[in-house]
């Protein structure tokens, strides 16, 4: 019998250090599997073909949308943002996060900010 | 401020009532995710097209593959089942899991048994 070992959200989320920098961690079809530590607030944008799917592991993250409307989730709970639609995700305190979205999606749609990390980079040294 | 709930995924593999049973909660572009509760086995089976997440909540699942190989998922963590490949997901205790897979995607891939249960019947009332 040969084991073969799964993927560790913890193990994963331990090599993220820096905030907003995606990591992919899996990929299933034409969707990549990422974690994430976000602190603080990025940029409001779009991604105007693909939903994008956040599932938070710990911390409360906060997600803004147009209309005065927020989307707030905490551990164990997740939230499809629609494509199209305009999103401002802001974590007042440390969360860590898994994220769905399909493997070209732009890190920030189509603002790009200082704080921009390309698809490519996210990927590093995953071979799925 | 208006405040849009999340998905819980606790309250979702709540409402679950049986076993082998997927029950869909989101959609993000073309995939499904869905909670199960597993307990025992359910049968050898490949999606001859479509990778298959799995993502342990709580409890042990053992997903034995071809060539005597065994992956074995902890709370926390993930596998991917590659298109094509033989799997027989195994839980010797009872398992929470997330799934995520092709909206298409057949619960038990060519293989029809008792147990299996229509992609229709696991959307339930979801609309999304």
């Amino acid at each position: 019998m040969t084991q073969i070992p799964g993927v560790d959200l913890s193990a994963e989320l331990e090599a993220v250090d820096a905030h907003w920098t995606p990591r992919v961690i899996a990929r299933v079809n034409d969707q990549y599997v990422k974690v994430a530590k976000l602190l603080g607030e990025l940029v409001w944008h779009a991604h105007e073909h693909e939903d994008e799917m956040f599932l938070v592991i710990s911390g409360r993250l906060r997600i803004q949308l147009p209309d005065d409307r927020e989307v707030v989730l905490g551990p164990g709970q997740l939230y499809v943002v629609p494509r199209g639609m305009q999103h401002n995700p802001i974590a007042d305190e440390e969360v860590h996060i898994v994220l769905v979205e399909t493997v070209t999606t732009a890190h920030t749609g189509s603002v790009v900010v200082e704080g921009t990390v390309p698809v490519e980079q996210q990927v590093g040294d995953f071979r799925g």
